[in-house]
């Protein structure tokens, strides 16, 4: 497939504007052809007003359509075959094992979502029956169910050029709500993105599903994104990135004549307890598995765990040197991005001027190019330092951890108190530990989205149960999961009809129940007909 | 009881502050004693702290004693007997019958937040049990329920002292989620207010709650509310009333360092449409409705059908002069407050300098005070003006509806597309009607948070398929609900737990589920134990 660089509005393709952009190889410091030609105002507009005209008609056509649709875009994906795997290696310097896996992830997700609205009952049914002979009042007949909100604008992410971009999870859940998509590409794999949306457009094509589902806007600045969100046809954001990205489209959709959601996954240093025993009994594998959570991806998981708190003493100590090992042999990180390499520099380089700060590794290995090579790197320092310096407990994007060594349990739990929202917490301990730390649970509950025991936060599951999410500063929505089936709620919102004749209901509210959804009829759960 | 018009910072009472206000009888004009001292900043963050504190007790009892609590509200309301009515009527002027309906209400929305979190299903537990053995990773096990977010901060509304007030929808939904509550009391009824958070402080004390599970802060200027929306220990914000008052809010908690979510429910002009046969089989009895639905309350419910939109004909005279009649001969609408008879008025001045708005009727009866006295009014327009004028399609808050008249379904469909986010959106049809204006419904359901067919909008049930909020500007968060079961969702999170072992996770998400609740096991909705 050619390469044309173009924005995707709906079936059309566009490059009106005259500010262009290439894609970047991480390895060989190369640019990448062709040149992607950035989106005007006028293209985003025409990309809004096709998916406001399309989301009437996605409503119309049903749960079934879309349910093809979706599988429809995991096929095509598919059927890019190598060519989308070697463009990712090209344009991301992730390995071909990672891309062939995120691959595979990216069609579970929509796949994941085509089995959820088979099955129907996301759509959260609820109705209470007439009561027409009730005293004072009679009841009327109420039913509610949840609707699309509207088209969807989604961010791709840098770290995940698949299952976090173009037709990733914000993508998927947002069609799979009956939204219309459209999609502002990450300038870091211009590439991967113009393959999945042509891929998008076939699938489209073959469900017969409405022009203006799917649009593509590229962008290397950050006005496209901002018009994007700007635009009245849009009724919500999806985005996966940086703090300051996330929060300035916040920011932005808050300011909207309507203002309208923003579901910004920003990160977080997902604080890892280690509690005396567990260190007794097993530092070293704690070590190990530590400096592989760190180091994975290049250390770009955005649920990387880039705190460490522990108690001091001699196991402590060992733990940290085998850590401190470990991260020295690590082998070298390739970023995405040189911006990115540049960011995790400067980071490194602001914490290391604290004082009581310390590296206290770095790996060695060096990577193809100064540009993009990251080292891994333990830092450590103690309670008191993390407490009198907030910058320690904010996320530094990349693969490092900070080693807190408290003195003692009360110290410990007053870092777990100062902590802001992360999107995941960790503890390893033994059960005895985690009797004699349940305030620390109890603490971390009531800052993070996720409480991992005895376990590494990378490595997000896809699954109804995982919840992908957090107190702010980690996202913008606490409600809000961009993992898992639940993840579909965020853009849908709910809708009663009363007194309506059952006919003129939709199927799922309808007395047969013919899709045979649980709905809540008249307070209990139920797959009958009412 | 002897009013003291003082703070309620949990159990302690504080009257620090130097500005003071009195409750107003709009019938006699007079100012009420005893005098109301507004909070200071101190009292304000004295509260919110207390509310911090008191979250974490909240939240170790569990839902029995949270249940417990919300009857006892509910008995202690009760107990108050006649002197919360008549300090009702005197601060609101509503009638009797009304304030003992609203009471009962209020009593039964409590109990309805304590069944639902006894049968315990709201928690939306998920379960997906480990697969050790799967290839390539094995999966975790993972355990989702939803947790309380925080002390929730509540404004009272006017419209409702005691069912959207001090221990009304917002507050029974929060302490059902198990958040403490500071309640920022309506200046247009202070007494009610602290009878009712005096019965609130017995309950709890009866209950053995935590102290600061309940407070309560006065204040006539915007001040009080701001301090306590901007307060750091302050997660979420519920409020019923104007537009101004509630986006003034949402633009507080958005610049916040932490932002938070505030729904507002910020009331509508509750469009109705009378498609034409309905017009000619019960005009009259539509009129009658329709004139009631807007007295109703003194034209002070968010839900008032302020448009009422049909097509020209001689049925359609008919229905309007009818409807005339009936305006001309209602009686008299005391309002609440002298400044919401000044912003009807000014309202009423406003649009009836716009050329071919006509005022069809006005009502001759006169209240006993002018500067509460409303005259319900029926203003007549052409679809072409409504279009070209947006004040029109914005709440005029009193006892009003605006008549458009269409010349042909085209118009009507028009009028319909123009319009912003509403509550709630009504048809009048027969079958035949709502097959010939599909596209009507369609559109409306894009607009609104309630259809109603052949009814009227004011009268909303309390129960679990209700939905009771909408698209902006009706309120600042369209996923929401203020009235019904689902609006315990606005309050709280969800969390996830992975790999902990069963005895150290909440009852809920233990093997056994000995509170029989319903759980997503595996993908299956069950009440068995894993």
């Amino acid at each position: 497939m050619n390469l044309h660089g173009k924005q995707l509005i709906g079936v059309s393709t566009s490059a009106a504007g005259e500010r262009i952009f290439r894609g970047f190889n991480p390895i060989t410091g190369k640019a990448l052809d062709p040149t992607f030609t950035e989106a005007t105002p006028e293209e985003v507009d025409s990309a809004a007003h096709l998916a406001a005209e399309a989301a009437s008609q996605l409503q119309k056509r049903g749960a079934e359509q879309r349910t093809g649709f979706l599988e429809a875009v995991a096929d095509q994906i598919l059927a890019l075959g190598d060519e989308l795997i070697e463009r990712g290696m090209a344009e991301t310097a992730l390995p071909k094992a990672r891309l062939t896996g995120e691959r595979g992830r990216t069609m579970g997700q929509l796949r994941m979502f085509a089995g959820l609205i088979r099955e129907g009952s996301w759509v959260e049914a609820r109705i209470d029956t007439a009561l027409p002979d009730r005293e004072p009042l009679p009841r009327p007949d109420l039913r509610r169910m949840l609707v699309p909100m509207g088209p969807v604008a989604v961010f791709g992410a840098s770290n995940f050029p698949l299952a976090f971009s173009v037709a990733g999870g914000d993508t998927a859940s947002a069609w799979a709500a009956g939204c219309p998509v459209i999609v502002k590409a990450h300038p870091a794999h211009p590439g991967v993105s113009e393959l999945v949306g042509r891929a998008v457009l076939a699938a489209a094509r073959e469900c017969n599903m409405p022009d203006g589902v799917f649009s593509m806007v590229h962008g290397a600045s950050h006005e496209v994104g901002q018009a994007l969100v700007s635009h009245p046809a849009i009724k919500a954001v999806g985005f996966t990135g940086s703090f300051a990205g996330g929060k300035a489209l916040f920011d932005l959709a808050a300011r909207r004549p309507e203002p309208i959601p923003v579901y910004a996954e920003m990160g977080s240093s997902n604080p890892l307890f280690v509690l005396p025993q567990a260190i007794a009994e097993r530092g070293d594998r704690i070590a190990q598995g530590l400096v592989g959570s760190v180091t994975l991806g290049g250390g770009q998981f955005c649920t990387n765990p880039g705190l460490t708190v522990l108690l001091e003493g001699k196991e402590s100590d060992a733990m940290l040197s085998r850590a401190a090992e470990l991260f020295a042999d690590a082998p070298a990180c390739t970023l995405v991005h040189p911006s990115i390499k540049t960011a995790y520099d400067r980071a490194l380089e602001e914490v290391s001027s604290i004082e009581r700060l310390e590296v206290a590794a770095q790996a060695s290995a060096a990577g193809p190019l100064p540009e993009t090579d990251a080292r891994a790197t333990l830092l450590t320092t103690d309670a008191v330092t993390f407490l009198q310096n907030p910058r320690l407990g904010e996320e530094i994007y990349g693969p490092t951890t900070v080693a807190v060594v408290c003195q003692d349990r009360e110290e410990l739990l007053e870092v777990a108190r100062s902590l802001q929202g992360h999107l995941t917490a960790t503890i390893h301990g033994t059960d005895e530990d985690l009797e004699t730390y349940s305030e620390l649970v109890e603490i971390l509950q009531g800052k993070v989205g996720r409480l991992i025991f005895n376990g590494f936060p990378t490595g997000v599951e896809v699954s109804p149960a995982m919840h992908h999410g957090g107190p702010y500063p980690a996202t913008t929505d606490a409600r809000a999961t961009s993992v898992g089936t639940a993840a579909i709620q965020r853009f849908a919102r709910p809708v009663c009809w009363q007194s309506f004749p059952s006919a003129a209901l939709p199927l799922e509210l309808q007395d047969e129940n013919v899709r045979g959804i649980w709905r809540l009829v008249d307070s209990e759960l139920t797959r009958d007909a009412v």
